[in-house]
């Protein structure tokens, strides 16, 4: 049970370590849907993308000891960087657990921050195995991507930011991968804006979030075949209880309508954003009519994309 | 002679047609170079680029009677969709004259608020023949890109905001074209912030400015074979005296490294930025010893890339 308290608590914890990201209006989107939409700029973070705030809210209550043995944890992208960030920043070691086939940009960002690579077979029993070795090999601290409330309590804080500058919102938007994000959305909403919906966005083709949603029961199985990088991850355990219980709606991506929506996003609002973060408007877009006259907030997750390799 | 009344009474007159755009820290530079940096993101202006401050200072000054028989101007970029979406907002017609190879997606973009273009050969002269003879058909008012007070007190307020929301910078860096941004930002310096040094940043393949700042003569012939298409204008008359007096140096952008920082800013900070933003962030690595411990805000001046045709 994570309770208002832990979001505050998480809110001051990670306050020097994240950036405050800008909330942008933007003229585009609000003539094409006619509504108010203001986008939360987490690519602006030091390494990109909004992971750094669940990553930091972990490594700040591991007792000394603890931390001084690093930092381990497998990612195949963002979510590594951020554990290597909050490495270099408090000075400790970090192991980073990658599948082989990673996106090149994301090794190089982990490194980067000073993270030992560790290269793995592409498929989650690998990874998780090989991020056991690692931890009982050095005794470092696994720190998890989204399914552990203290991650959620992190991530909460992107919204927490979002509802203190814009108060009166309809609707946050925040695409769904393992849920980190968008269940700690869903809290900060309900303790601190309970007027204000919670939407989630998931791609069509890795719909577990929305399957499960429908079902009441966390599907494990769904293939996961889309362009959106960070979120082919199944939910997570402890977000999908959070989910069920506060998000007000899941629409879906079509998954042909996502790089053209990255595209258009880059071109009208000068910000590059990840194919993740396309998800979100695609959505939208697909049901604008609900849109209209209604103050929205969306989530731009991160930026971190490689430009010598674009869809 | 623009005093300071002038530029504040641009600051209100422009305050609903223009955003508040956000300056935002940048942990990449301020590693790269040791110091603490700032941009200013006009790039999120709603035509994409700071130009729109300048050509609503011009056009909110008009009496009705002359706004009402519509705007012309000449550009090949930036300018004109100011223009366009200064008449758009206003309800009254835009005439643009443009080379016929300017940028496919300038073109379109003044399209999109309604103006109608004028094309004509890629020289100055018929530019400024094509021009005056549209304003005298349609009795519209000619609405300069830069050689006029009224741009230069428009242009001046990014400066403004720029002081207001961080009262000790060092310095203050846009880059130089026209010389309308430039112009106004040293005023800006010179009226709220005289400790604050001003440096414009020249392609050193356009660099009549330097020149000029450097003999004291507007140089007017001066070749621009620069990618950054933004900066190939020559300084105009009343922006050349007021940088003359105010600004205290200008560096220079090595050609060959232009579109690399370009790649490199939008990686780094997940911003589009134009080949012309690219020139500051050149100048000052070049001289990167001069900005150690420093406090510096740099101008982002737009991000109208056409991304079907980068270099």
């Amino acid at each position: 049970m994570i309770a208002a308290i832990d979001l505050q608590r998480a809110a001051s914890r990670i306050s020097t370590f994240r950036v405050h990201s800008p909330l942008i209006s933007d003229t585009f989107l609000d003539e094409l849907w006619d509504c108010e939409v203001y986008l939360k700029c987490e690519q602006f973070q030091p390494v990109g993308a909004f992971k750094i705030r669940g990553a930091a809210n972990f490594a700040l209550q591991l007792t000394t000891e603890q931390a001084q043995k690093g930092f381990v944890t497998h990612s195949s992208g963002n979510h590594a960087q951020a554990v290597a960030y909050m490495a270099h920043k408090l000075k400790v070691k970090s192991y980073v657990v990658m599948p082989r086939n990673s996106n090149e940009q994301k090794i190089e960002n982990a490194q980067k921050w000073g993270a030992e690579i560790i290269l793995c077979e592409p498929t989650i029993d690998a990874r998780i195995q090989t991020t056991e070795s690692i931890a009982s090999d050095t005794q470092g601290a696994i720190i998890p991507p989204f399914d552990h409330e203290w991650i959620v309590a992190g991530q909460a804080t992107v919204a927490m930011e979002i509802l203190a500058e814009q108060s009166d919102l309809d609707m946050i938007v925040a695409p769904l991968g393992g849920g980190g994000l968008l269940s700690g959305t869903s809290l900060a909403a309900h303790y601190f804006s309970p007027t204000t919906q919670v939407l989630g966005a998931e791609p069509e083709a890795a719909a577990d979030g929305f399957k499960g949603f429908m079902t009441g029961v966390r599907a494990l199985s769904v293939q996961a075949n889309t362009i959106a990088d960070g979120l082919r991850t199944t939910v997570g355990e402890i977000p999908f209880e959070i989910i069920k219980e506060h998000v007000d709606d899941i629409w879906l991506a079509e998954e042909d309508q996502i790089s053209a929506w990255m595209y258009r996003i880059w071109n009208e609002t000068k910000m590059i954003i990840e194919p993740s973060c396309a998800v979100p408007f695609v959505a939208l877009n697909a049901q604008k009519k609900k849109l209209r006259g209604k103050k929205i907030a969306v989530i731009i997750t991160g930026g971190n994309v490689d430009l010598n390799t674009l869809p």
